[in-house]
């Protein structure tokens, strides 16, 4: 066919999610035969647990093959909202009304940006934050605006850096913690400053929690929901991706006010309807079967937390500064060089080419003088990237 | 929580798919204990053949429960591209890059008209036809406007119509054959003369080919493939959903020129990423195992066309008119009255509350007069509730 293809302004600005591009050169390369050490991976590197894959095929079995409501099945969205109202301590009063499954939590986001956003409006995004924040922002028609955290705390935002960004347009911010691609987690008392900024401006608060459960504190990290009141304007985007190891599912959603919800499942009526059938029943294994899910959580975390131990060691024995991370299975270290360079992307690209490590430039976060190395991959091959970036950081200056 | 939400100018207009509206009225009355015939069904009834099922158990219990990429599995894609090949007679130089794999055939809907429309462009839409069509245009910022068919042909769409609606903002039109609601079907003259209507216009062509296999004159329905040039502004929309009974699996896709591919690519990576990975592998066995989907394809037609004729004979002797569905899997009707009083929709109201049929008002299809009655339900159910249509119709008047 030929290609007489102009964009539509709906995507002419729109850049191919950046950490997926790294993914994919990666792969190009190994199909070429060469031994690439993948470090640019957002999942965990295991399988999904054996029951939840089973009770996925015990699903079918039993006919699990046919259209659900386009917002999830009712147990899935109950078992979703009583969890939150548990989370909130009951101060909540949330129900399967208040929840919309979709197809992984991107599509949560998509919806509640799309859904609550328009043209003029902006969206607050704390950077470095992930890469499809800023996009979204872009599809729906606002403007995202970059608030950049400050290093002493580990790249988080502060309510004053927020509200110095903010404008008349500003409608809604972003809260990701454990945060991608720092690893950093707020607190509670973090979590509820910025709430109570965005309650005294009128703002939505869309709170990405997808790496909650991956926190190297004890238990999980703080929710918003955890110091949510009934008069704040939240929005909740999960799903079972990270914790469960469950990516290729694709299985998401949002817990959000009634109307918003609608609003949320009237789009995706349209876009997509369900999300994937038998997928909806792994991921009510996943969240039903608390015992078992909690055994594969901790198998997994300890082994995160052994490579992210030893990691963490070598950047320190080599004297390399790097954001500590909370949360989440990254490292986030800067990049000498002037900014305006994109240092961070001339490193990656030269570690990839020349020694085989794949991780991502930090111009895909809003931060290009830095990198992101992900340590959910084979402890050996986690341990020998960082080696080797070390070893060209050496070489950098 | 509260509900202070007022939506976004992108979703103001936006109505919940009215299609899936009934049938989730239909399963409330179901969950009250009344015994409601579902004829409002956009999916086949059958489970999803067992080998298809087999065959994503085995791939989850080989792992694929990570990512793919956001395009989907290289021999998925191959695979749709050799057998759109083959559909063009070697005509058509298509490969893996001119598949975008996707949650849905609704979602390579959204994804082309997000990519290739944007504000103040027209799409055309033969109309009758189905609802998403309409509510995708707005989502696109684009304009839907109707083109209606003529009653005489099955209430299909000519050259000279489609002409006379267009305008200097006409971009795109669908063409959907087999015909949701109508059933109808065009052959391969009509798509190659809409072909050259679009062609020498500069129009872009979407063709919605999910209902192609689903088709009572022997054999697929006709597609654009088996008549396109490369000259022509293609992009061909399909998946598993209904020849294979997979509709819970989500998988759709789209054939299109690459750069076109690619957009809907970088736009699916910011809003859904991948299709589930279970389900992809679920629907590379679909299509790559002929011989067991043939079988399938074969006793779910058979069955079909049972059904079809029994209701089309109840449809006779009752001296009720309505369109002759040569594809699909759909009776489409005409209820008396004003068409701007939409008789449909209170018609259809009236035989869920009263006789316990659920079907769909033609309003969601941009024709408020008319009906739309499922098939594909166990034929007991599907011949009592035509009958219980007829007697509603009687007393109509």
């Amino acid at each position: 066919m030929p290609d007489p293809y102009t964009p539509s302004p709906n995507v002419a600005a729109l850049r191919e999610s950046a950490t997926i591009a790294v993914s994919a050169r990666a792969r190009a390369l190994r199909a070429q035969g060469r031994p690439v050490i993948d470090l640019g991976a957002g999942e965990p590197d295991a399988p999904t647990p054996p029951f939840v894959c089973d009770a996925a095929a015990e699903a079918v079995a039993n006919g699990a093959t046919r259209y659900t409501a386009v917002e999830g099945l009712p147990a899935l969205r109950a078992v979703i909202a009583a969890e939150a109202v548990e989370r909130s301590g009951g101060r909540l009063a949330l129900d399967a009304g208040n929840v919309t499954v979709s197809t992984g939590t991107k599509q949560s986001l998509f919806n509640a940006c799309f859904s609550l956003l328009g043209p003029g409006d902006e969206l607050l995004v704390p950077t470095p934050g992930w890469t499809s924040y800023y996009e979204i922002a872009g599809l729906a028609r606002a403007r995202a605006v970059a608030v950049r955290g400050e290093e002493a705390r580990s790249l988080k935002v502060t309510p004053a850096a927020l509200a110095a960004a903010a404008t008349a347009q500003t409608r809604a911010l972003v809260l990701n913690s454990p945060c991608n691609p720092t690893g950093a987690v707020y607190d509670a008392a973090e979590l509820r400053a910025i709430l109570d900024l965005a309650r005294a401006r009128g703002w939505w608060v869309i709170a990405d929690e997808i790496y909650r459960h991956i926190a190297y504190g004890g238990g999980p990290a703080p929710s918003a929901l955890e110091v949510a009141t009934p008069e704040d304007r939240l929005v909740v985007v999960d799903g079972v991706a990270k914790a469960y190891a469950m990516t290729g599912w694709r299985i998401g959603w949002a817990i959000a006010p009634s109307g918003v919800a609608r609003a949320m499942t009237a789009l995706q009526s349209h876009t997509t309807s369900n999300a994937a059938t038998v997928s909806q029943y792994a991921a009510l294994a996943a969240l039903t079967r608390r015992e078992e899910s909690g055994r594969a959580i901790a198998a997994m975390l300890e082994q995160l937390a052994a490579r992210r131990a030893g990691a963490m060691a070598i950047l320190r024995d080599a004297g390399v500064p790097f954001i500590e991370p909370a949360g989440a299975f990254y490292l986030f270290l800067r990049v000498p060089g002037d900014p305006a360079a994109e240092p961070g992307s001339a490193f990656a690209a030269r570690l990839l080419e020349e020694r085989e490590v794949a991780i991502v430039p930090g111009a895909a976060f809003g931060t290009p003088e830095w990198v992101r190395i992900s340590f959910a991959a084979p402890t050996d091959q986690v341990l020998e990237g960082v080696r080797r970036t070390v070893g060209l950081l050496r070489e950098w200056v």
